[in-house]
């Protein structure tokens, strides 16, 4: 299936990562159709047409599915349901439905990636609060217990230190199925986007390097801090995820690296990344183009890279400085067009560019 | 006046040039609402919100006006009663009037640029044919009479190589109010591109070279391939135009290099512009960011060049050549969101990135 310039692609969420897909869109010339279940969304007002609905909610999803040519998401939380909908409608679904349900899950996940031989840190699936006692003595102190489920930007997630923080963790996020996970001792985080296209073409962009406040990303940096070996090791990791999904449109995959060399994945998005917001400012085709283009069966764009990059998010009150920001030399400023400020919450990012400097 | 994030920004005009506007009002958080006088226009399907209407129906512009903070326009031929009309509704009007008003006459734009010192080729104006016959034997054949008002790519304008020629051309441009320009047997086209902020600052662009077409422009190259002391005399001039409207937003000035080294202005034009089409792959801030900082009355950008650049518009017959094109590494790649090719029609453009050579 290849779109031809003009035709209409969907967008399920109407958040950020959802505006740039459609501003990316626009800009090979198709037109965008956003479905969100909230009004007045930051995509919804740069694309051609937008609904307003519940992600569970069938008929509406029919409704949109007969609008558009082929359908993506800007989040990896879309039920199953509502993806399968969409397929029966006869819409072409990119990322597959496959993706969703391995990333929606951490067991899921995890379990995913061992069986493709990409390491992970020692974990252990926690059904009830009975499984908790024995995974951690398997495991060992300190390790993180997460929600399976719907956990994002450090949301859902409790730490254990000692034996007998167990159950107090296991309340705090709510005492359902969960994933306890060895805490990696690492000594930098990482991230590989690649983008595979409808025929198997696979384009990475560089390995980013990725810094983490209160749980969300902070900073991005290119060219990350890492040896060539670790660098191969985690892009072969996310390839070989991307091929046994049969995967097509942007994966992100995030790894630990310890203090020994270890590359550890940790988790994957089926969806543009906010560790790469800066490749459509240092590369020739960006991440978001680079979804389009494989959502629409184009061929992949050319990822080469042609500047150093630090980005920073722009978080919360953060954004009261858009003046500041805006003035700064050497540096792009992007704004979501979110209504309010509320703590915690991305408002914008800048990237600031400088030459590149030779490798090693 | 400064608009804050989340402000609206009116776009007069729903071509490429409002949808790339659009586009990046939209990068900067800004809502944009698109007036065109045709239904499904490219900008607007990129805008927040839309309103079709005709750019005389003045009530139909108070409408528009009531719902958006400043306005804009993507051409220059804006009547200037609609101007007048957003004016009056209480709405900053960027770039002002006055521009608009030289822009749209090309005797008072040469005049203008005489004023300022601002050299241009010889020329006369023609109010009835009479003129004719001794404005051609002052300023000598080859020379190019064309209209007055609404020309564009070459349109309203005809060769006179000898004085027999006059009448047919004169009839060939429809018998109207006229110049006569003397052929400048120009050796390079080039454009100057800068922004003019609300406190005055100026940011210039590096200089185009652009070669034209059937009239209409096919490519941009960056740098361009002329000396010091003729980019500094384009500049200069380009900026005494800028002081002298009192100009907020971007403005582009062509200009014609003769063999002598001699720089002549040809002709301006107070918006964004084709030949600047490179600046948002290859600067820091591109043309149409710049613009939209400068009407929200923002800081401008940073305008610093990271890369070599050639444009190539793509026009007509071309676009159906977007498989390939699309497949070309180091280009990026923007369609327009045309529904139909036509003969002519500006569908699109490429921007093939290549490292900064140094200068000289």
């Amino acid at each position: 299936m290849r779109l031809q310039p003009g035709a209409v692609i969907g967008i399920l969420g109407g958040g950020q990562l959802g505006r740039m897909l459609a501003l990316a869109g626009a800009d090979l010339g198709f037109d965008i159709h956003i479905y969100s279940d909230v009004a007045d969304s930051p995509a919804a007002r740069v694309a051609a047409r937008y609904q307003v609905g519940a992600f569970d909610d069938e008929a509406a999803l029919r409704t949109f599915a007969a609008g558009v040519d082929a359908v993506t998401f800007e989040f990896e939380n879309v039920p199953a349901a509502a993806a399968a909908a969409l397929i029966a409608a006869g819409k072409v679904v990119r990322p597959p439905a496959q993706a969703l349900a391995v990333a929606q899950d951490r067991v899921t996940e995890k379990r995913f990636f061992n069986a493709q031989d990409v390491a992970t840190t020692p974990w252990a699936a926690i059904d009830v609060l009975a499984d908790l006692a024995p995974a951690l003595a398997a495991i060992g102190a300190p390790a993180i217990l997460k929600t399976r489920r719907l956990g994002y930007d450090g949301k859902g997630q409790a730490r254990i230190d000692r034996a007998e923080d167990a159950s107090a963790a296991y309340a705090a996020i709510g005492a359902g199925p969960a994933i306890l996970e060895k805490l990696a001792p690492f000594t930098l985080e990482i991230s590989v986007i690649l983008a595979r296209g409808h025929d198997g073409a696979i384009a990475v962009f560089d390995v980013s390097e990725n810094r983490h406040r209160n749980g969300m990303l902070a900073t991005t940096m290119v060219p990350a801090n890492l040896n060539a070996t670790q660098a191969q090791i985690a892009l072969d990791a996310a390839m070989r995820v991307a091929e046994a999904l049969d995967y097509v449109g942007v994966l992100a995959v995030e790894f630990f690296i310890l203090a020994d060399g270890a590359v550890l994945a940790n988790e994957m998005a089926p969806r543009v990344h906010n560790s790469g917001h800066w490749t459509p400012d240092a590369c020739i085709t960006g991440q978001f183009e680079q979804h389009i283009r494989a959502v629409a069966g184009w061929p992949l764009g050319d990822v080469a890279r042609f500047a150093d990059v630090v980005m920073d998010n722009i978080i919360g009150d953060e954004a009261s400085d858009w003046e500041a920001l805006a003035a700064t030399p050497a540096t792009r400023l992007r704004l979501y067009g979110k209504r309010d400020i509320r703590a915690g919450r991305k408002m914008g990012h800048v990237v600031r560019l400088s030459p590149l400097k030779p490798p090693g």
